[in-house]
């Protein structure tokens, strides 16, 4: 029976999943494949760390390129996460002709371009199931569902970290720092959680996701996003209010000459699907011509369900090498389309909430109304309240009609200049769900 | 360059979409695959019809075996829906070494054990993507990227008209009879609703996916299932004082030694992802070992979203034909497990919503609860209202605890009989989430 060999670069968590799920379905995967599926290399940092599965001590190495190296090793699988040296290994392996399976979205938000050109030219594969939306089978259904369709759009909730916490922040009434306290000590959360919860990490994804979708190269650098550490329970509270949950959205639009690519807290409404998708868990919904609306959800890291997509994408190189096909182009976009700039964020034209922190004195909402007026922004709902405590400013939030950023941001600069402004303005965007 | 040649059974909207699909995209398919996908033959059963599509006079016949006996045609599509001659088509293209596409999920619930063993003989594949949820790239995703996972549960909105019912009927409290004749007036239901909102077509496929994600075979004459045609705008009312709302759900529960099937209104809570499954389209949630909870969303059927989940199978089918691989054995569920007894819908462990219509005297409370403690069912909240209409019985609604369904309807059974009882008791089973 032939053997399919796999070399792993790393093995934390996810690795152990994987070596651990491949020993459970053992005879499942050599039934489906006719063929067995085997680890032959590992490389970690620290050949005596305690492991959570046991792993033959002849195949661990400390030297990456033992791996890489590895004539037996047809599949490389890199889990070590990181840009570098993750892709120094990755084209290493690609260069060898060797199929890659990745989890590391920051990887390919950077480097993907360089990967997939590297892979075309070697004439092999890079799968990347779990680099987004951990376990849920989301990058396969883009590609290969979807074949025959074109997505317009693609919107997900695809850093668990910052859902968990702004679900606890909505059920709660709690503070941020309060829950990322608790995060952390949950392990929800890293012991620096700048990457998850400033929205980098939804970036990286975002780039992956679009990359994919739209059929273009992504400059990564272009990507804009915002985290959702400035929310407060104030914003909560007026969310509730208008009927809308505060969501960390990663929104992708293809807008045919150029694309919008933006990750912020978003109002959202309470009966959008989007809304009900709580804690940990991750979604990506999907706008395309020919289905329709589609959603995808589940869990979106954890060691079992990243470990999950990581053999699936194993088992489909698989099947291409037993087939000896000349590779079945996963890697490459369904229908190459011509490259389009990215939209900076001035362009956006949507909905905003905006809180301002002013003293309570006579005239302020006028010259507030004006400002916006100025900047050609209609307002959709006021919001103006008795100030409780005294050392605090009074609250006016306005919820604008559909209004462009540029104007927005030069507005509140000018607001941010008036005398009576005594805190900075909250922005939150709201995303408008069709009918 | 190699050719794929299809042949159709049927041109309907779902097979002028398929044609339309595969001519819009057909250098994207012809990228990706390094061949061509041609349509070769079309069966219909009026030759002269006006068709959505324009195709090719000489391709067309009316005699289905025109298209299972041509040669040039490798994979067949079947979309003439329904059980006869369907299977005998099917089964005639099998026999023939073609592979089969079909969106027939009455074809795959009453035959599908014969048409895999015919499959499995002929070495052959029949892909049935668009059976169950339409577009929804569903079947791949819980064949594929699951394959190294093991479902638990499976627990679908199934069928879109029904669900669009029971949307209308929870937002604006009109009644079963008014909605459904503007479905059927909007062409989201048929002018015989029977299969739909009686639940057979849910059952149809809850069928279709026990047998992929459990790995066994199902005798669907042993599936339960109950339609949404009994439900009144009270018992909207009391699911909304209660938290819930009622979706027409297709259960699926593999117990080990045997599995649960059910077909059912019920009451779900408000904030769970499937409460928020509106209008037409469909979801199906799933929990299995490694991944956790996951679920798919999208249009569960129209002429488009179905002809791209045709599309995408005969893309696949594509590929294994051109690797010349001895089939991906896709129809062949990943892990064959033993065959288990359906279990019978009296062993069913639920809590219940029962509406009783009972003349207003004393003592009748009493009555009820004491039937239903005599049969071992406990209750967790009632509400006796006034009566308000002279001429309608008064309402009790108790809500219990879990309790068997024998016992339920045994003291069901009972309380008919009491002179009191003036109205058949409503039942609603309720579907409790995990925390």
């Amino acid at each position: 029976m032939r053997v399919i060999g796999l070399g792993l670069l790393g093995l934390g968590n996810v690795g152990a999943g994987v070596v651990k799920l491949l020993a459970d379905n053992a005879a499942a995967i050599e039934a489906r494949l006719g063929a067995r599926v085997e680890v032959r290399r590992i490389a970690v940092q620290q050949a005596e760390k305690r492991r959570l599965v046991e792993v033959d001590k002849k195949l661990v190495t400390t030297r990456a390129r033992d791996v890489i190296d590895d004539p037996s090793v047809d599949v490389v699988i890199e889990l070590i996460g990181g840009t570098e040296p993750a892709r120094e290994y990755v084209l290493g392996a690609i260069a060898k002709g060797k199929h890659v399976v990745t989890a590391n979205k920051a990887l390919l938000a950077y480097h993907g371009d360089e990967l997939l050109a590297a892979c075309a030219e070697n004439n092999v594969e890079i799968y990347y199931e779990a680099s987004v939306g951990g376990g849920i089978p989301l990058i396969r259904a883009l590609r290969e569902g979807l074949a025959s369709d074109r997505i317009d759009e693609v919107i997900g909730i695809v850093n668990g970290t910052s859902n968990f916490i702004l679900t606890q922040m909505t059920e709660q009434g709690r503070d941020f720092n309060e829950v990322l306290a608790e995060a952390q000590k949950a392990g929800y959360a890293e012991a620096d959680p700048t990457l998850d919860v400033g929205g980098g990490d939804a970036a990286h994804k975002l780039a992956v996701l679009a990359a994919l979708c739209f059929g273009t190269k992504i400059d990564f650098t272009k990507v804009f996003f915002e985290g959702i550490d400035k929310l407060t329970q104030r914003d909560f509270a007026y969310a509730e209010r208008f009927g809308y949950t505060i969501k960390l959205l990663a929104i992708g639009k293809d807008h045919g000459d150029s694309i919008e690519l933006r990750v912020h807290p978003t109002m959202v409404p309470k009966r959008w699907l989007l809304a009900s998708v709580g804690g940990v868990f991750n979604a990506v919904y999907v706008n395309s011509q020919a289905l329709g609306q589609s959603m995808y959800y589940g869990r979106g890291a954890g060691m079992m369900p990243t470990a999950v997509a990581v053999v699936s994408d194993v088992i489909e190189i698989a099947r291409t090498l037993l087939a000896g096909a000349p590779g079945t182009r996963a890697s490459v976009p369904r229908a190459k389309r011509p490259e389009r700039r990215i939209r900076d964020i001035g362009e956006l034209e949507s909905r905003y909430y905006l809180r301002f922190g002013v003293e309570d004195r006579p005239g302020v909402l006028a010259q507030l109304a004006g400002i916006l007026g100025d900047h050609d922004i209609s307002i959709a709902e006021v919001v103006q309240e008795g100030r409780r405590d005294p050392q605090r400013p009074a609250s006016v939030v306005i919820v604008t009609h559909r209004a462009r950023e540029s104007n927005v941001q030069a507005a509140l600069a000018a607001i941010g200049k008036l005398p009576a402004a005594s805190e900075p303005t909250q922005l939150v965007r709201i995303y408008e769900t069709r009918p």
